[in-house]
This record gives structure tokens, C-alpha cells and sequence, in this order.
């Protein structure tokens, strides 16, 4: 760790010198506050299984495309692979669903993020209720108030090993939004009501909020 | 627009019937709230430029790598290039810098947001200090607690036209993050203050959080 002479109060950090554990740490401390994907899939035996990831962006709206990116676990338990399950059925089955979660789901939410074994339902485990794609075979939430129902497009892995990362770039086929949030495609923010990612075990509510109008 | 009818209060949106530019406002009032790379990076004839990305995200920690999205404009005014500027510097020199967005810098950040000519040094434009990389030739923004330098690993063009997508993935060759904000490479939401991105003209502070302790 050294002190950057030309801004006395900066600390620098060449990634080689320290654990990808810590960086990551860096990485979940600053790029805040991110939006949660609640993934559900099912696998090819037709378990189904839902998890958050907090590494999620929209990509572009023609077409309408998304990513998240499951980083690949640090230190699995023995018998736990790197890999997660989410991503091992999009691979085998080529859909998912993100769907949005609301302040009132939150406590659901996180216990769908246990590193759980893969026969596990996460839906029956949370006490939520599966609602089938519509276009897709994975289900939707449907105490959720926005389902998108994806197709891959494409999944990259971008390194191997614990903490490394892939994306998965998915179309979305169908967008299904709670009737109340809508006005002509504008949605609701305090009904909505998401909560963001911050580190560690904290979230951010949307609640305060402040507006600044973009410069002609 | 068809009301879902195994759930009635959920409209669905076919995305073949509805403009790119509705999508889009499906998807910015949904996936929230969004982290703000504020991506400065230098032209081949070295002219700064500065601009904000919400579509941004971590990819995974070994190696540090991010990613952010530039959306195509999608009705850019007359000589106005469909792709932004900060792609195509990327794409010259293969480098550029995150920096983070307080709330204290945040109508800093709204200025440089603004649709302006290739050759405005956003820097100038908005009143803030450039500070020389020390790994890549991009500047960072003096002004903010934390800067990602970063080297591109690759650039994917998501779709073409308007309001199509283009992905950017950097590894991080150095983290710089303002001395008080850390501890043991924790950092401290309160004092980073980052803002958050939510539809049209509105953000979203961090000020507003609560815990929720992952299961074993």
C-alpha cells in the first residue's frame, strides 16, 4: 500500500500485491449501490432454483439486453463447486428470469443467497411462489412486481478460478411490470421500492432520493 | 400491452410491439438503482473526456475486471455520432479510468453528461482537477474518493442502431481510494456517499441502509 504523492489523501493498490479476496472487498465497498438480479432457473431435471447476484447492468434496449456476472466462490465448502448452479442451467437450459425485489422481499431474497446443495428448491426454502414463463421454462416470483424473462444470448468466461467471473448476456423476450407502478412505461419508484447492494451484508433502500436535470 | 392472467396485477410487454425507446425506460425505472462509473479517458490527440455510465457493473475480483455499457444515442442531433465519445477513445488507446461519483460531485457529474462536440475537455466544461494515471494515460478526476485505472480487455459491439449496445471490460491495473474512507479494505458507505442512478433526471442517495446477515 503506498500513499499517491500528487493527492496526499489517496491510497493506491496494484492488484498484484494483494489477495483477490481484499479486492474484491475494494470492488463491492465502491461500485455501489448495484441492483440485485433474483435469477430463477431450472436445471435439467426440472429443479428450480433462485439466487441474487448484485453484479447485474442493462446492456442496451434494441434490443433489450441485460447481463449479470456470477463470480465463482472464494472458498467453497468440500463438495461445493466453484461454479454456481445458476450458471450451470442457463448453460443447460438456455433461459432464465430476473426478477426485481422489493424492500418486503428482501428478507426472502437473502435467504435464497445460502450456498445451498443443487436438489435444493430455492422457492419452496423461501416460501415463495413459482409462476411459469410465459416464453421461457423457468418460473417467475410472483410476489416479485417485475419479471424479465430471458433467452442467452451469450455466456463468457472471463477467468476459471475462486472469484473469477463470467457474464451472462441475456435477451429479454418478455417484461412483465405490477399494473399499479406503470404510467405510460414510467415506473413508480417508491411503489416499486428496490433495494441496491451495498458490502457486506448491506443493502440500500431508494427511498431518498434527489433529482438533477440533465444539461441541454 | 395484455394483462397476464395466472397474475392479474402483472401487464406483460412483448418486446417485438413496443419502440427501443419505451424498453429502455422499462429498463432504467427497473433495474435499480444503478452504481455510476464516471469514465474519464483521452482522445489520440489527447483532448479529456469525462462522462457518466449507469449501466455499469463488477465482473469478478481474480483479476479485478468491470464492465460498463455506453448505450448508442438514439436520436442524436445532426452531426452527432450514434456511438459516444468515451467508446471511441477507448478504442484508440485502449485505456481509461472509473472514478466515483459522492453526492458532493454529483451536479459536477450531471454537467458532464451533457451531448457536447469531441473536442470539449469535460474536465474544463464541469471545473474539475485532472491528475495524471500512474499505470494508463487517461486522467483521473482529483476531485472523487475512488479511481479504478483501468486497461481494456475487450470491447463487444451488443447491437448497432439506436439505443444499441456496446460493452466495455476493463481490468483494474490500480484501485485508488481517498485514505479515510478505509479500514482493512473496508470501506465506509457514510464518508464514500455514492450515489446511485434511478430513471429520467432522479438518483438515489445511500444514506438509507439496512443489514441483513447471510445464512450459514
Amino acid at each position: 500500500m503506498t500513499v499517491n504523492q500528487s493527492s496526499a489523501a489517496m491510497v493506491a493498490f496494484d492488484p498484484a500485491e494483494h489477495e483477490p479476496g481484499n479486492l474484491y472487498k475494494l470492488m463491492v465497498g465502491t461500485i455501489v449501490p448495484r441492483p440485485i438480479a433474483w435469477v430463477s432457473t431450472v436445471d435439467a431435471n426440472g429443479v428450480r432454483n433462485l439466487a441474487p447476484f448484485s453484479f447485474f447492468t442493462g446492456v442496451c434496449a434494441n434490443p433489450p439486453v441485460i447481463a449479470f456476472c456470477p463470480v465463482n466462490r472464494g472458498n467453497p465448502a468440500p463438495g461445493m463447486p466453484l461454479r454456481k448452479d445458476t450458471l450451470r442451467n442457463i448453460h443447460e437450459t438456455g433461459e432464465f428470469v430476473v426478477n426485481i425485489v422489493p424492500e418486503r422481499l428482501a428478507a426472502q431474497m437473502n435467504v435464497t443467497s445460502a450456498d445451498v446443495p443443487a436438489d435444493v428448491d430455492e422457492f419452496e426454502l423461501a416460501g415463495l411462489t413459482p409462476v411459469p414463463g410465459v416464453m421461457v421454462g423457468a418460473p417467475r416470483v410472483a410476489e416479485s412486481p417485475v419479471h424479465m424473462e430471458c433467452k442467452l444470448l451469450q455466456m463468457v468466461e472471463v477467468s476459471p478460478g475462486p472469484l473469477g467471473g463470467n457474464i451472462v448476456l441475456g435477451e429479454v423476450v418478455r417484461f412483465h411490470v405490477r399494473h399499479d407502478l406503470l404510467t405510460n412505461y414510467r415506473i413508480d419508484p417508491d411503489k416499486l421500492d428496490a433495494v441496491g447492494r451495498m458490502a457486506g451484508a448491506t443493502y440500500s433502500r431508494t427511498r431518498d432520493r434527489f433529482e438533477l436535470e440533465r444539461p441541454k
